[in-house]
C-alpha cells in the first residue's frame, strides 16, 4: 500500500472520533459534544492562554498533544473524568487503541503522534501539564455557561469537581485555576451541582 | 473585564462553530459534519501529510491556520465550495466576522489569530497553500469513502469537482492531487457525481 493511501486510511479512521460523544452539550444545542470538536476547542483554548503559562512552553507541542490525546476513544469511548474506578484498565485500553490507530501510519508520522500521545499521558513536562489544564478546564467552562448541565445530569457535586479538576489545572495553569475556583464558588449556591 | 474573562468569553463564542453544519456527513453518521470537527480533522490531515510538502514548511503555522480558518462561519454559516457566485461578498462578511470574534480577545492573541486567518485567506505562502490543499482535499476524501454523498445531494459533477479543487490542491500538495485525480477518475463511472 502506498504511503499516501496509509495516510488516507488513517484520516478516514479518525472520522470515527466525530461519533464519540461526551457528557457535555454544546451551548444552545440539544445533542452531546463529540471528542473531535472538543479537541479543536481545547487547542484554541490552550493557544489563547499561552501567556498564562508559568514557564516558557512550546505551545505548538501543546496543540499537537491536544489534537491527538482523545484518539484512543475511537475504540474505548469517552468516560466522564469524574469516574475514578478502573483507571488502569482504561489507560491500557487507550494505549492499545492508539497503538492500533497510529499504527496505520508510516514512519515518521506514527512515531510523532505516539510521542505526543505519550507525553500527554505522562503529564511530566510543562507542555503536557498545560495541555491537561486546558482539557480539564473546558467542560468546567461549558458547565459554568450551561447551568451545570453535565454535573446535574451525572450527579457530580461541587466537592467532586474541585477535588478532581483543581490539581491538574493548578499544576498546568495556576491563573486559570484561580479564575475557575472563584467562579465555581459563585455557582455553588445556585444548585448547579449534583449530590455525590 | 479581566484578560482571563476575555479569553473565556472568546472560547465560549467559539462553541457556536460546533453548530455550523457543512454538506458532508461523517462516515456512518446520519447528521451533517460541523465546522469545528472539520477543523480538527484537517489539522490532523495536514500534520500527517507534512513530508509531502514540496518545500520546507512550518507545519505549526499550517495547523494554526487550519484551526482558525473557519471561525468566521459563526456569523456567516458554511457555503459549499462549489458555489462560485458572490465570493466577494462572502469574503467581506467573513472578514467582518473574524474582526468581531478575534476582537473579543486581548493582544497579542487577537493579532496572532488575525494574522493566521489573513495568511490563509491570502494563500500566498507555501504554508497557506498547503493548508488550503488539506482543507479542499478532506471533503473529497470523505466523498470517495461515502459514495459521493455530498456531490450527489448537491448536484456536483466530476468536471466541477476537478475544476474547483485541482488548482488549490496542486498548488499546495501536488502528490495529494496525483492521488486524488486517479481516485476521482475511478469513481466517475460509478455514478457518484451529480449533473451540473
Amino acid at each position: 500500500m502506498s504511503t499516501m493511501q496509509q495516510i488516507v486510511d488513517f484520516i478516514l479512521e479518525l472520522d470515527k472520533l466525530k461519533g464519540v460523544t461526551r457528557k457535555t452539550r454544546p451551548l444552545g444545542l440539544d445533542r452531546y459534544e463529540n471528542s473531535a470538536e472538543h479537541s479543536w476547542q481545547i487547542a484554541m483554548l490552550a493557544s489563547s492562554l499561552t501567556h498564562f503559562a508559568e514557564t516558557a512552553i512550546d505551545i505548538n507541542r501543546v496543540i499537537g498533544m491536544l489534537l491527538v490525546h482523545d484518539i484512543g476513544e475511537i475504540d474505548t469511548g469517552d468516560t466522564i473524568f469524574y469516574v475514578e474506578e478502573g483507571l488502569g484498565e482504561r489507560k491500557a485500553a487507550e494505549f492499545a487503541a492508539v497503538t492500533r490507530i497510529f499504527g496505520m501510519l508510516p514512519e515518521p508520522q506514527r512515531a510523532k503522534f505516539m510521542a505526543l500521545w505519550q507525553e500527554f499521558e505522562n503529564a511530566e513536562t510543562p507542555e503536557s501539564r498545560f495541555a491537561h489544564a486546558a482539557d480539564r478546564a473546558m467542560p468546567v467552562l461549558l458547565n459554568l455557561a450551561n447551568e451545570g448541565q453535565s454535573w446535574r445530569e451525572n450527579g457530580i457535586s461541587h466537592e467532586r469537581v474541585v477535588r478532581r479538576v483543581a490539581p491538574p489545572i493548578k499544576a498546568g495553569c495556576p491563573a486559570l485555576w484561580d479564575y475557575l475556583e472563584a467562579r465555581l464558588e459563585d455557582v455553588r449556591r445556585k444548585g448547579w451541582f449534583g449530590a455525590d
